[in-house]
């Protein structure tokens, strides 16, 4: 087996408990993938046909309005899985883009293995069913953060909460993941570097 | 059976197919209970210690701030699950205060019973995969238009999408939903009064 398959293996048995011959099912199901930096996994408007689990790396997730101002949805590194989630599963045009910051290996499922997966082997339903709870607890901790918090609080709560992220992206993707303008992230930065001092 | 608990079986029955073995051992999970207008089903700080399936009425969840400002995180209407799932889940102190804002009657799942449901008929695993998938998409998509939407179209999206929740709570509330204050979703409201006529 693979080391690739075997990390995503090693993270599936965190939740669930498979035979060999359940593990041998699920891993025929992926697809590997590695893809240089500033590759684009997925382009809003075409059709967004995999679940991504990230063995290393890192990708971004993000949505350009009519004036190409970008919002930045997601990050993703090592062990986490990105897609976009409406169009995956919903099977519409994508809203999103997914590109590669740093150089990544993937697994892929597409929507039509993971279907297959969970009539195969149904103790997938329980391994998703923690992700998108999870998921979901995250983004509804974000809605909270941004309805209720400073710029400079949710900027503190991001680098605490994500050093592996914020030391790997750029500061205009960080900007864009808070909301604010990349010069008002400046100024932030900066106001916190003399309070430091 | 009842017809409150009729009711959540026709729920589930939409996601998952149970024989009348299953639904009868589901029954005798839930409890029912019926409570008036302003009852404060969890206080924030305290134990979360139920999911709760909304038969009828309205509910809202919220966030406090030191300043005692209020963050709406969510509303929920019948047919609809609402808990501060992070609590929950994790049996931490809630972050979250529920109210009842129009009478309701409630079937509520227990954090025991809910384990014990899973592991005795594993395809509430997929049930709740579901749920958790459609309240993560719903989370993420609200989290893109509070970062590239202006308030006006926000407000617009949300009369359009929860017509049946928009009549039913205060302007105050829907603007703490919004991350607006009340005087400022009033200005929205009255400008596009005007451009209507």
């Amino acid at each position: 087996m693979s080391a690739q398959c075997q990390k995503i293996l090693n993270h599936v048995s965190k939740h669930i408990d498979l035979t060999s011959e359940e593990a041998e099912h699920f891993s025929s199901l992926l697809q590997f993938k590695a893809l240089p930096r500033q590759s684009v996994i997925l382009k809003s408007g075409n059709s967004c046909n995999t679940i991504n689990y990230v063995n290393t790396g890192v990708l971004r997730a993000f949505y350009t309005d009519d004036k190409d101002k970008e919002s930045t949805i997601m990050f993703a590194i090592a062990d986490w899985w990105i897609t976009d989630m409406h169009s995956f599963i919903n099977q519409t045009p994508a809203t999103l883009t997914i590109e590669v910051i740093e150089d990544c290996s993937l697994a892929q499922l597409s929507k039509a293995s993971l279907d297959k997966l969970f009539v195969d082997i149904p103790k997938f339903e329980r391994l998703f069913r923690i992700m998108m709870q999870n998921a979901y607890i995250r983004e509804q901790v974000r809605v909270l953060q941004n309805l209720s918090q400073s710029a400079e609080e949710r900027y503190e709560n991001f680098i605490r909460k994500y050093p592996q992220i914020s030391n790997r992206v750029t500061q205009k993707q960080i900007a864009s993941y808070l909301g604010i303008t990349p010069e008002f992230l400046s100024a932030l930065r900066k106001n916190r570097a003399t309070k430091k001092s």
